[in-house]
């Protein structure tokens, strides 16, 4: 078996195109420009564009620059949305380093994601097909609104679970579902294996997301580039805390009092708490749940290098440590 | 000689199904439907989508569905630009009526236009063409650029006439110019008359914001829907007031002395002198000037309803009182 840097290896060169392709900004206002290397060097795990490469490659028929142009529309507009999250949220820091929105006004930091907005639909339309414009645009609707169902259910400490996974479906699954689905397109496979492969990206993305809630609570501040707990302390809801409360279910006076931010010592115990309770692992199952069906997904394709390069991904995105 | 409301009422079939178009949200997240719908009945004039319209009448070949998908895309996108421009300015009111941000949290409001921005670049997907769609997102990236040079520009009091013009291209005539452009592609124009129309809609579009920083000194804020002078206040530096400098040189200094807001009364004061000042003619010959570039551009057509409209859109832009 191999690993996830095999995988990544794998398409080393075809990812060197996609950040050459995203780094040419061409003759434009030279802070915009500026925003947008920053943005390209603050160390993304270009995962999304990744899966849509390796995808393609299932497919001879499938255009190099066409695949390029959408692995590049698709981590540009992941680019931009994060640009105004940075901003909505007030962070300072991502990944370890300082947002757009730290050094920049707030009016300019906005306007620099509709740029990246743009040149992510430019960069979709450069695939030449309407099909990949309709799933990009679509799914720049749902990211957005499931931002914004976030935002409405910001401290509703007791929402039910469902909407956890809507909206995490929203803020990641929806892009790395779009990422692998438009590259079946560009591909020209058949409608049953675009839909199956669109499910692979779909189930890849939601464990993602569900391993990015459990690191905010267990992952090394260090490597995460964030402090512990973040999303709770936002009043973000996110399953390891449904899956603490259904152990202990007096932990939502916690949530209730601490409210708004104001006593931030009990919160930070009842962080530690879930961090080293059974709700971490329990959740984890469920991430793995996820990629067991996503992997599931790939059954039917004959044993190959690229196939096996998606499952790794995929095994990848449950162990990994940021 | 037809007028302005014979020009539209030549199209009011067709602005009606764009209407429709863009109130069909669909099942969406109920308070985003409610903003768009706000948005929407803010009573926008509606005039880019109108020159998009009558353009593809001059051609045959435009097919019906396309063309009123692109005019909810520009319409759209223009929306967007305007929510957005409201969260950076701090605008509580447009058009005299309370913007979305007046009623919205910021970060709300900032997803709000996102969404927008998305709906629109799915209307553009609906046209089935990739050079529509290529103008499209290259003209948002145009247009967000221009914004923040605008920004950048702000309270740079002696900066040369020509930053006006480039900035007027990017926040108002690149997305007139677009109309127009997409219009005559979606009819399958020759590439001599798609260079001819786009032409037309850029000096439109010039003429028209040139209009508009003209009704920010002498319009009627009961029509206009935001009080007088607004511009200048904030440190936007528009072309009645590099006029009113060279006949006024000393001028500048009340501009830096003014500078951040801090004395109104000095500033309130050359608001009216301009108002009252012959920069104000000199300004609107120059929107005149556009305005007969503009309808030069239709000269080779033959007569007849679709282009005389377009020819009446173009005089009452440099007539209109709001």
């Amino acid at each position: 078996m191999s690993s996830h840097s095999d995988a990544l290896a794998l398409v080393a060169d075809d990812m060197q195109r996609v950040d050459l392709k995203m780094q040419a900004t061409g003759d434009i206002f030279a802070p915009l420009s500026g925003a947008i290397n920053l943005l390209l060097d603050s160390g993304g795990k270009r995962l999304r564009p990744a899966l849509a490469i390796l995808t393609s490659k299932l497919y001879e028929a499938a255009d190099h620059e066409e695949v390029v142009a959408l692995a590049a529309a698709v981590e540009m507009l992941h680019s931009a949305t994060l640009v105004h999250d940075d901003v909505i949220d007030g962070s300072l820091l991502r990944r370890g380093q300082a947002t757009l929105n730290a050094s920049w006004s707030q009016g300019a930091t906005i306007l620099a994601g509709d740029f990246v907005f743009a040149r992510a639909a430019y960069f979709a339309a450069e695939t030449n097909n309407i099909r990949v414009m309709k799933i990009f645009s679509q799914t720049l609707m749902t990211i957005v609104e499931g931002e914004l169902r976030q935002l409405y259910a910001l401290r509703n400490w007791s929402q039910p679970k469902d909407t956890y996974y809507q909206r995490i479906y929203g803020k990641t699954a929806a892009l790395f579902a779009a990422a692998t689905e438009a590259a079946a397109v560009l591909g020209h496979a058949p409608e049953n294996e675009i839909s199956l492969l669109r499910d692979y990206g779909y189930n890849v993305g939601m464990a993602f997301q569900i391993m990015d809630d459990i690191l905010d609570f267990v992952g090394d501040p260090g490597k995460v580039g964030k402090p512990v707990g973040g999303d709770l302390r936002q009043g973000t809801v996110t399953l390891p805390v449904f899956h603490y409360l259904q152990l202990h279910p007096e932990a939502l006076q916690i949530m209730q009092a601490s409210g708004n931010g104001r006593d931030g010592s009990l919160l930070s115990q009842l962080i530690s708490d879930i961090a080293r309770s059974p709700a971490i692992d329990a959740t984890r199952r469920e991430a793995v749940q996820f990629i067991e069906t996503a992997k599931a997904c790939l059954a039917s394709w004959p044993p190959g290098q690229h196939r096996q390069a998606l499952l790794d991904l995929a095994d990848y995105v449950v162990v990994r440590s940021l």
